[in-house]
């Protein structure tokens, strides 16, 4: 079995050309797996992962379950919001419990940017992060790479922009670093508000005008704004920012050229993307979810390997 | 394999006969399988069902998941407490990234009457309404008319009483279906302010006199008072509730002739009905529940059969 | 198969000699698969257990989990927070409806003292009592004694100080019925506050210094102060408890001899236990939840052979 060059998938930053051609390659299996009549690999039999989610994500979980349940892994949920955490344990302890009851992966998704590392210093099973705050989540940048790959061939030299809430986005982060890596341009558009200080060093193009940003690119990644953020004051309200920002059908016609729309969910639909532009034949979105699952089995099924 | 004439189940309304006897027949086998001491079957090995509960219901959630794990199928629970539904997104995108995800059947309960049928115009996958609002709850009235058929023998020429708060029940309007359809007579019966308007439409006799519908009747199914719903004015308190139309062992031993006692849980013992009359030999409450479970098998398999 | 000589698991009061020594031995050699690359048994595969949580119990219920799919039961989660208790439904119309879903055995925590001895009277299915308020939480005083045998042997003759809020804990009174069957001495130490009022009837020993206890003891199994209870006004505050009852690595290296330090978890390090006596040699409390599957494992096949 072919191996990644690490034990744990904590973000993109850090990961080999390699090990991220490796897992597309491994995803691409699995994909057929799950356009088969029978989905079921016994792959993982007698693996045991966790789910432990300090933050809610009914999205990133099921993805994560369905993964392990195909794989034929044994799956435990964990979360916070009812949990030993309320009664003031410490998240090493939390996760040291799960450990001691033999389990062997963990799967966490943590409101602190830097959790799941701050684990692997302490901890001997494999980890995926599933979202650390605003900092990485990295499985969403591979399911949005391989969609890509998927209907262009390959990334080198294609233009990504990422469009919307940078500032509070952890996708933003993981899919600069895996776009870059795989030869990707990768542009940011968004209201200065919404861009953080340090993008400029990160080697991509900024851009204030979204018409421009959807000229310029091949892909458009279009990210949510979080209704749950208003009560911040210096932000644009959602009337301005859909007004501004929003991307419709209009638009994308009035480009005259193909490009994909892809968008990580949920949607605020009427407000980042119309609901004509995000059914319309642009729109990868749902094509994201299904690979979501695939890649997911994939880090999984290679992190398991990683330790034979 | 038998099969149903449709790809959903939605409601009773619009069910056929041959439909209803199918899945009786269906559940007749299942139940004796979960008399077995190996309750599973392999049927849905290859099926992933989502059970999708935008409104809480532990009772009908565990039926389904039950009889999902002894068909084998893949299970995955998606509650709307703690999911993007809160994020802002919409019912069919949720559905739609839940099927993304190669999930082959909805079981789904959703507080908008018609959300199911809304649904099944737009997605590809197999939807059973585990209720919908006050509106329809097929699986309840189908166990319901199960459990008299297998008391009775037959439910031709019985007579069904339904009594309590017809108004805010799901459970009333299924089982009217259901029951006319199979030849019953139906009645009603309730205080004024819980019979809706449209009642006399269709087709049931309308009963104030709690102990008149009982001296009518062969079999009462008595509905819950939702306590929850006690702050609307026009209803009459629990208290006089209970005097007029709570149903005890004394009333119905001064009947004088056999009769069956329903009720779909949970029970507000002293309220609807009084302990000595849920314990007693008339009730065939935990029959109901235990049926639930057969039927939901029947449903289950005989949808998935449809595909085929 | 060896039996129990009780079809329940309510408490350790009433256990026999012989019924501990049983489930130690299951026990050990259940902890022996666990420690397997394949950790699964098909022992309970045609066994339905449902784990009936009216409080939450994060820790004990996902031990309880994994014990359940490690012997490959069919496993169903109900939890009160969402739930028809909420709804004014019965203890005993919960339960029974559980059971007419054809569930084999019960796993429940409850916050009534008694609440799973009630039930036992009442339904024919096998019940695990996971707690039941301040009164006992029978398997956790297992795992406790599991791992003091599993350390030094045999419990006879040893010397086990419990330590902390003896009052308002559901491990105490189960581990001073466990440890004194086995032959064990116990003491008990805390503020006088935190001492029950029949605790003299008990034949163990009381000690209010914390260093007195440990001088005496082999083993101190410490218990957690529970944050949540800190409104009560007679109470130690959190600082004084830990300033005179808080155990760290200085006192126990001052006690120049041989001690176990246990926890049933969750720690609030800083306040019963500072972290280098928590992370310390001397600390068993990983092995502690480790036994726990083990414990759960053996109990649970154990009840299931009851039946037999």
């Amino acid at each position: 079995m072919s191996k990644l060059s690490q034990k744990h998938l904590l973000g993109i930053k850090n990961i080999t050309r390699e090990d991220l051609e490796l897992i597309f390659e491994t995803a691409e299996n699995f994909k057929g797996v799950l356009n088969r009549p029978v989905k079921k690999v016994p792959s993982l039999r007698d693996i045991t992962i966790a789910n432990v989610f300090f933050e809610n994500s009914t999205r990133t979980r099921l993805s994560f379950e369905l993964a392990q349940k195909r794989l034929s892994a044994d799956v435990i949920n964990f979360s916070a919001s009812n949990s030993s955490v309320k009664k003031g344990e410490t998240l090493l302890d939390t996760v040291n419990n799960i450990l001691a009851m033999k389990v062997d992966m963990i799967v966490m998704r943590h409101a602190s940017p830097g959790a799941p590392h701050f684990l692997a210093k302490h901890i001997n099973a494999n980890i995926v992060n599933a979202g650390d705050g605003t900092h990485e989540h990295p499985t969403q940048a591979l399911l949005d790479a391989f969609s890509i790959r998927e209907k262009l061939g390959s990334l080198a030299g294609k233009k990504v922009a990422i469009i919307g809430d940078i500032l509070h986005s952890r996708v933003a982060l993981s899919n600069i670093f895996a776009l870059q890596k795989l030869g990707a341009k990768v542009m940011v558009c968004g209201p200065p508000t919404l861009l953080p200080k340090f993008i400029s060093q990160l080697g991509v193009e900024v851009e204030l005008d979204v018409r421009k940003a959807l000229l310029w690119c091949d892909v458009a990644n279009v990210l949510r704004i979080q209704l749950e953020r208003q009560q911040i004051k210096y932000f644009p309200s959602l009337r301005e920012y859909s007004l501004y920002y929003g991307i419709n059908k209009k638009l994308l016609d009035s480009l005259k050229k193909p490009i994909l729309i892809m968008h990580p969910g949920p949607i605020n639909r009427g407000v980042e993307l119309s609901s004509d532009a995000a059914d319309s034949a642009h729109s990868i979105i749902l094509d994201q979810v299904e690979n979501g699952v695939a890649i997911r089995m994939a880090v999984l099924y290679l992190l398991a390997g990683a330790n034979a």
